[in-house]
């Protein structure tokens, strides 16, 4: 046995399932270890983007980790984009990176640099495999340390030597579990939604499954706290029949008026709720002054912990969830907006999706009108790093073939991973991408807005603009093997999300937008 | 005048003329300060690796640095594969990365992460502007670094509050000129030389410019020494009636047999041979054991070195270039091969062409032939980081628009970084793209033999093979705005040839190879 394949098994046994690489000559012998051994699904991605952005949507519908298989410092920096998304969204993954031959790194050959240091950002856990017989351990370590509650980011550095070396390691790693959210914590949380109003119950993370939003409805029910969620979520539950709670506004404004009052909150999964952008004359941390903040740990169970905390307060078993009409699909031949977008979108879409989320300004109809929809999970874009929306449609799709998948995406945003749309034409995935062709970075116009510079010159126009010329996202889709068709008013939107959800496999609407 | 204003100012006084950018809300200070300061020309690319890939590819052939404007950690992480290959090209690039104001770096928003961490591997120089009105004095410091001979990227980090803040600062920097080689030095290269066939002159970095090549054959023609080149190597003119060595191979086992009886070894921009990856059972250097090896110092003036070595061992003035037949371009309706397209474009490519050389095993053909072609300049991948050609070749046209820019592409590496087939179109570059389309991992095929796998299983399958679908390049292009057509015979080859050099403006086109 080669230390590729003890590797491998090691990870098969410890259950890693799939492989999202793309590999080099330093990772040869893991390569062939892929064949070797049973029970690992190998799928390439044309961009490392893809494969780590893959690895974050899976890690969030499967709550287990992928291995992503990378070349060298160079193929690992491609990753990092998504996978610091990754590392927000508290998503395991374990990375195994090809590296020089220990022997070889002397001579500094054209590929060789500093991996670790590029790791190390991204990463709960760095290790490289120094000794001989040493990279299975190294895996399994990796791999505990990305489940260890809440979730990260494990690397493992593996020179080619100890991938080729014969090696009869198998060590074996047990899954770290939640723990029970402690006595003291629950009643200092009794205490602080007692206060009612004043009180604000956040919730993020893994506290955002169904039975954490619905023992959160039955404790504001009980004690007239308020709930929030926070803005960017890894996974949450939406729909009709489903507790709804309003986000933590964007722009730190419009959040400290929506924290106005609050003295007491309870952080369940979440972070106290902190600007995105630091902006002159604005604070960083958004609660008001003096509140008192109670932070749970993201070790514990957060879903058991909200259902204590429900019983702690009183409260009644059940909880009545308001009725919500399903939105009705728009119709019209006029120029879209993202409003009837979103309309659309959540009238329309099949029940159980999943929705991944980087629509970002081209969002905002969708944002309020999804609690309408039939009940879905979706995927938010935690760390801000662009070019998620697609790789993690990926992997949502790859571990959920039973679930249609829609990628609800910025065009701007979409252009940094576009080769995802081919691994999803190999895999004969069932996504619906919907890029949203506004033909600009919007949100940058706002910002350059937000900074005084209400007209701007022509570097910050041809900074901003995607225009001159129009991506043809029907021609970039058709490309990769993937079937498009692009709409630019409600009647052909309508008709496009139903054919696209009605067909299994891969398809994109390239929607204009103003 | 803002902290962003002075920094701009600062860099165009010393000489900085386009910014290859992708900025995020973190640098509109720096997007409002290119339209307030004049003089630097903004140019947007679609993902951070367009935009350094460029930069490298500008630096090339302008021997000056651009700027890159790039947004926070993972801003700079989609960069950082370009900026390997502009590192191990000593190309002078000049970083500029926002991140989060200083006063809000506590509270870890989502986008924050440890930038220069990410930056250091890629960076001869990494600095944070921590203190008030400290942007300008670094950008400069940044300058000088990315100068300093052989040259280097560096890269400052500038908070969003140092951006916008009010500041008078307008430092200055003079650029670093080349050493004169010292006598030692000189005179113990002649006694090497002076050995004859036991002695190999190797060239590389800018010792590979006209100059240097005339000079290299002179000493070759008084001395018999032996004259190869590096393999990979930023820049170098070729083309009949220049002077041409032929590179050190590519494989270990090779490179060893073009290095037997080498007993003395001058090193001329160039690093002693190493092998490009460590395999099991062959040596790291490849220069044989005892070989006595002299290194110039990369600070130094290398051609008026190589001149005045040539006058040290009394080499006549001149020098006959042996004289090389235009090849002629293939005909016939058959399938191509690199053998067939390689002699095309060295046919029928224009005087005066630079040509980005990404081909990997496709180029192989055109490597064997290009000493034919009409004088021209190659720049080849010096990091081994796949993703360099398209953004290269945008970077020297912006640089060099009176002059034809081929890239050279293999279609693997190509989907790295298709995006810079937009920022072409945008710019109006006179670039054509020739896609060899093998669709497969080409190279790996050849490293699974070598690694012993004769029969790939399907995971390598898998990994290594880009059907199931084929790409589209055509259909990609089109999508950002790039016409293309795609050829699958010689005649055809050489008409679409014909057509895209006698056209002005980017075009594409995909040669489908075995």
């Amino acid at each position: 046995m080669t230390g590729a394949e003890s590797l491998v098994r090691s990870l098969v046994a410890g259950g890693v399932e799939v492989c999202f690489a793309n590999p080099g000559t330093t990772e040869m012998s893991l390569v062939a270890a892929l064949d070797a051994v049973p029970g690992m699904r190998s799928v390439l991605g044309l961009f490392e983007g893809v494969c780590t952005g893959a690895a974050d949507g899976y890690a969030r519908m499967q709550r287990r980790p992928a291995m992503t298989l990378l070349h060298l410092g160079p193929g690992f920096a491609n990753g990092i984009a998504n996978l610091h998304n990754a590392r927000r969204a508290h998503s395991p993954v374990v990375n195994v990176v090809g590296d020089m031959a220990t022997w070889h790194r002397a001579a500094d050959a054209p590929l060789a640099s500093d991996i670790a240091s590029l790791a190390r950002p991204v990463s709960v856990r760095v290790e490289t495999a120094e000794d001989e017989g040493s990279l299975a351990a190294c895996g399994v370590q990796a791999l505990a340390a990305s489940q260890a509650l809440p979730g990260g980011v494990a690397t493992v550095i593996a020179p080619a030597d100890r991938q080729w070396e014969t090696c009869s390691a198998l060590p074996r790693a047990a899954a770290p579990q939640p723990e029970d959210l402690d006595d003291a914590a629950l009643a200092r949380a009794a205490t602080f939604v007692c206060e009612g109003a004043s009180a604000l119950l956040l919730l993020g993370g893994r506290a955002l499954g169904e039975r954490g939003l619905r023992a959160a409805a039955r404790i504001a029910a009980a004690t007239g706290c308020r709930v929030r969620r926070e803005n960017f979520s890894a996974r949450v539950e939406v729909g009709r029949g489903l507790p709804a709670f309003e986000r933590v506004p964007y722009f730190p404004e419009q959040a400290i008026d929506a924290l106005a009052g609050v003295t007491r909150l309870v952080c369940a999964g979440a972070r106290e709720p902190v600007s995105f952008f630091g902006y002159p004359g604005q604070p960083s941390r958004l609660a008001p002054r003096g509140c008192e903040v109670l932070e749970w740990s993201a070790r514990n169970d957060l879903e058991a912990g909200l259902e204590a905390l429900a019983e702690h307060v009183g409260a009644a078993d059940g909880v009545d969830v308001e009725a919500r009409e399903a939105p009705v699909p728009p119709t019209g031949s006029g120029p879209l907006d993202v409003g009837a977008l979103g309309v659309a979108l959540a009238a329309l879409q099949p029940e159980g999706a999943i929705v991944v989320d980087e629509a970002a300004t081209s969002g905002l109809g969708y944002a309020m009108t999804s609690a309408a929809a039939t009940p879905h999970t979706e995927l938010g874009l935690t760390g801000g790093a662009i070019g998620q929306g697609l790789p993690c449609a990926t992997g949502a799709a790859i571990v959920c073939p039973d679930r249609p998948v829609i990628a609800f995406q910025a065009d701007g945003s979409g252009m940094y991973t576009l080769q995802a749309l081919w691994t999803q034409a190999r895999e004969g995935l069932d996504i619906t991408t919907i890029v949203c062709a506004n033909r600009r970075y919007r949100i940058l116009e706002v910002e350059l807005g937000r900074a005084g510079i209400a007209e701007p010159g022509p570097a910050a126009r041809a900074l901003t603009h995607l225009g001159d010329p129009e991506l043809d996202w029907v021609a970039l889709a058709s490309g990769m093997g993937v079937p498009g068709t692009r709409v630019d008013c409600a009647d052909a939107l309508v008709t496009a999300l139903r054919r696209a959800f009605a067909e299994p496999g891969p398809s994109l609407i390239e929607v204009v937008l103003p």
